[in-house]
């Protein structure tokens, strides 16, 4: 069949869009044909989408499959802003991709002010990746006794399960939840440089096969019982953490909020309380900040993370307060990034070289170096990115109110 | 200066990045500079960045700072699906871009067997932006006088502000909070096909200015107090709704179920059972359902969607039964689903043409129904990716497990 | 059968507890039986649990059943309290009935504070009670259908199913939740003095037999679908409300808190930060406050209020704020507290007098004034109990601790 | 000063009702003259109130102040109900105290169909009380080395601190969390028979010496940092648990469900799985229950405990499904069961009569069996509540939607 014949039985839904690599072993060419049939059949152009310089061949089957393209999505950067971390020390840029207007003029401010007031310190406060498949168990007594085994054995589950699959993956504890009869084993592993959800779904179906055979009595459901809890909002990884848990804070002098903020320290402190803590509480929310989501989707798009867990970097805390001296501490706390430097979308081309910006492409030396560096650099951007908007609106408004009040 | 000079500035960053646009009008110009300079600065090459077909000069300020370049995400398609909805009516491939291998397969498994089973049919529940203005008042009276005076005067304040600022936004309902002395007016509004929070905002903005000359002794003193609530996981949207609610409901006849499948009614609605819902409720989620913020994200991405909105995209409900004739029912419920056709990234091109791949670029005929089409094809997805997953714990997992207990 | 026969037969099982009323009319007889004959089989004594004043034969089956005595909780009284309601206006006693040591002294030094600081002002900003029956449809898109007819036809409903078995209870709106092709109608009430859960559940059972009736194809499937919601905590009441939505408020001269407190605005203020705000979001809590439920339970036990509902009583929300003076502002926010001066617990004479110490037994003038009334008051002392817990810690702990940092 | 003298003082107010112990020794008496006072001051009378069998010498300080009589709250007992626990075993009585009529005659009909069915399974996955003080730190990273350190160090610190203040009390879990520069070191102890909330208060104190002393620049602001969390609904004991955490299950054979319940396996599951799951999803709720907190406030009341822990005991999750065979699973868990059988108001008469009655009153040999057998009767006892409910449900209503559903 030539290529225009395969476009034409694409079209008329006689191949499936899936069957045709079957037809040809170049993947570019196979991506060419769907996206042809797919204008043909529609009546419509799609260019742009067909204009890549990505190599289908590489990421057909590892990232994506029935390829008509790409979606090209504007890649701005913010920077320099100047880190205090353990992993990341220096002045770093920070590649964003997003097409909300005015983010990256705002995390750009942010890292202005930031690195004018000596730069973020970062702290990294956990690191899991986790995965809890489900068990269901005659009854509850029954599920102690696996949960309490499992607990008591974790090293001999990481030697005849998980080293098995997986050489950077270390499991590191166990937390069992019981709901009646269900058994949910919430592991926990180190995944190195690697944010690690495949690499831990391998090693806990490996821990399943030990588990199930050592239980006859109890049987394994599913490789997720959603208590993991991946790409989901929830209270489960806001409290417990999951992905890096980190924190970034500076004090920022007064008279730099004033000169280059063009507001307070008490102004910022106020909507702080009065929005991020006091509105989301009255809102059900996980997430008391202004928009912790902005800045970890414009770097997560970037970088090849995972969009779908943006989710759970939206998740966290901010706070604005006043010193005693005067100045602005300023701090956000996100208990869920879930990030890597190496795997899933990170191999793309486009994406690693956003990833080389930062000096995070690939893997640390020692392994998950790279990963926490990267953390402490997001941590930062996301402290610049709320520093930016609470000043934001503190300038504009309560400026304003508070004039008029005559405090 | 020539354009060697000002790269050679930018590097050593004696010229800001936001600085390049005031020596040169050309913004694509401007996008290589700052990517040259970077290059150089850090020593690292940035071509897949800078390869791409949409021009620089029609996104920048609208869309994204800073540029340079674009990210790459790989685009494929799934479908077709045939949907029964009351906007959106026949047979729909829908654009998923992302780096998460065996997802479009996976969703095209589920448009598949939906489509085999006559379709998903599709209700919009509610639709609504909402944006909440938080104002502080000498005390809760006070904060419920206004409270009582605005929601009694909506069309007063349609006309004398919202009316004034936009054409197609509609201010339909507002819902205060008052909490101490801190009053929050959630506003809800009609955007037609925008997903409308510039809209909302701007609307808000001026809305504030007639309740503030009315009242005052209240003073404004954000825009959003947190309470709208703008990509964050929380529980007011995930009960009263934001954006479009929408569900998508499907009845599988068990023969498709055992066929196409490879599993039982049964066995779909044991694992929807103990992983959505009970292991959901163990997690304290908002997201009592498999993987609804993967097909979100895929598809935001594919049409330049708002990627931090993914978070309230992931909010909803999978439910899965046994009919009593023994066919299945699932269904799926989005309380927050923020989309839009026009504005904000929709305009970039590749993301045009993914939305016309669905016939949903641009405004609706009459406004407001390209988005809600888009609402129920992005449902009708997502049920595909629910049903695809989890027959396939039930396929490899349930089976065996039940087959050992010998039920 | 002579007493002493039938408290054998009762003592071996013969006669199960429920039946002794079968065999005598008085209830305080058949309650003296069963104590007897549970004396005699277990070997214990219940002589404490046998003394009370109340009478059985008005008790048993309105409040009780199987009736073995009492249980004697002690009651101590706190105040005078000085309140400026709209419904409460005066110095009030607050009884309180708890056996936590503390508790009593705690509140009474909370109203004396405030009342030396001219009084709390109170604000009811809701009042409904919510009953939210269940119904399966065929669909979401009937689900829709009958939530739109039931919003649209309040007034029918209220002639046509309401008024015919209520004097009391006025349906005032219902909101609609759907999942799939579940429909929980929130019916919202108006219900005078009482509480109002029996009057509301009659209603909506008289409601379901319209709706049925109407729409032949949907189900009602249970009274309460958890969308109410009774007894359990909940986003649904925090965000939405339930029974009284009450703020109480107060400002409290810096030299009072220094002189009755010994402690200062600044580090009450900071305790209630860090602590209600900060440490409630961390905990993924409805109840941003120090112990609402400790005095919302010593009054309800005192005032025959439901003991279930201290859940829905502890949620809610302390602020408390430096003002511009320098004076202490705090104020507590309870979205759903449910209570009643007509009907259930109030009713049983030790209750009935609680009730008389504030002036809020039995029915208003007009009707919904003593309840109310009453729900002032309860706001009223819950300020002063986070008044007075907030401002202990600040005392001892934080005086300290800024002591020695020489802030 | 003769008592006429000071009633009419204290109804005056020239004597303060917290003053009246100055004036005589004998609290029964003082208790005499506040009520009279208030009779006299309020024009009404408290005759019920004043009527009791307790001594006012007892529990005056211990666990009131203010005295001025008893509330007696109706008691009734439900039972027998067998329980196969690890600690209880055998048949037991549950004293129920409440206002709500028809309450005990639900558990009544639950215990008797489940003891029918052979009995309730209790399980105790869980036993811990917590507190959680709060420190502010310099920096994040120094609240990591305190946490850290206090990690590594348990036993040290159940040696210099615990042990010093209480026998029954051990430390052997910490788990920190860090929002920005704060630090809550959550605290698990074993408690003994005891609730335990004043005891790991105590001891929470002597440990936050040694803490302070160890790292003088971290400053100790309040003992209870929210983060505990009592008396509040909240994620975290939810899901990580506090007092006991316990599970009750029972498999009752269809034709006991048929003829002591009058309805069906499926019929029951099905209740459940639309109230008590999707209806508590959508509701935001940690109540995945019909109604754990009416049966736990009833017994809360009956024996003294904490009735402000009865929003703890309303967290957890009913289960009811169709086992292969056809009969009836069902279990409750419950997390957070808070409880005791010494201290606090289980030494006041009627309320420790109320624990003889069910074999629990006082320490158990040896410490900690009697409250884990209490926990497990509780247990069981909600599991009676949750059964009849759901069954009386399930009777009316879907019995006749399903009749005419002709399915």
């Amino acid at each position: 069949m030539n290529i225009e014949e395969l476009i034409e039985k694409v079209a008329k839904g006689e191949i499936k869009l899936h069957q045709v690599e079957k037809h040809t072993n170049d993947k570019r060419l196979a991506t060419e044909i769907r996206r042809k049939a797919l204008e043909r059949k529609l009546g419509i152009t799609l260019d742009n989408i067909g204009h890549y310089s990505i190599d289908p061949n590489q990421v057909i089957s590892k990232n994506i499959e029935n390829m008509i393209g790409v979606v090209q999505i504007p890649m701005g950067v913010a920077g320099p802003l100047k880190i205090n971390g353990e992993y990341a020390k220096g002045d770093f840029y920070i590649p964003l991709a997003t097409t909300e207007g005015a983010l990256v003029a705002s995390v750009n401010r942010g890292c202005s002010t930031l690195t004018a007031a000596g730069g973020v310190k970062t702290t990294i406060i956990g690191d899991k990746m986790t995965r809890a498949p489900l068990l269901k168990c005659p009854d509850a007594r029954k599920a102690r006794e696996v949960a309490e085994w499992v607990k008591g054995n974790i090293e001999y589950l990481q030697e005849e399960a998980v080293s098995k699959v997986t050489r950077h993956g270390k499991l590191r504890n166990i937390k069992p939840y019981i709901v009646g009869n269900n058994l949910y084993l919430r592991f926990e592993f180190e995944t190195g440089d690697a944010m690690g959800m495949n690499m831990v779904t391998i090693a806990s179906e490996e821990l399943m096969k030990v588990i199930e055979s050592r239980f006859p009595e109890v049987k394994y459901l599913a490789l997720s019982g959603n208590v993991c809890v991946d790409k989901k909002p929830n209270a489960m990884n806001f409290i417990n953490g999951r992905g890096k848990s980190v924190i970034a804070e500076a004090i920022i002098p007064r008279e730099i909020v004033e000169k280059k903020l063009k507001t307070t320290p008490e102004l910022i402190a106020e909507v702080n309380y009065r929005k991020n803590l006091v509105g989301s509480a009255q809102a059900g929310s996980y997430g008391f900040n202004a928009h912790f989501g902005n800045i970890v989707g414009a770097i997560f798009l970037a970088t090849g993370q995972d969009e779908a867990q943006i989710t759970e970097g939206s998740h966290g805390i901010t706070l604005a307060e006043v010193t005693p001296k005067g100045d602005l501490y300023i701090s956000i706390t996100m208990p869920s990034l879930e990030i890597g430097t190496v795997g899933g979308g990170t191999r793309v081309p486009t994406q690693r070289e956003a990833l080389t910006i930062m000096g995070v492409a690939g893997g640390g030396e020692p392994p998950g170096t790279n990963a926490k560096k990267f953390a402490e650099i997001i941590a930062g951007a996301v402290l610049a990115g709320e520093l930016s908007l609470l000043a934001a609106i503190a300038a504009k408004h309560l400026a304003k109110a508070h004039k008029e009040l005559g405090r």
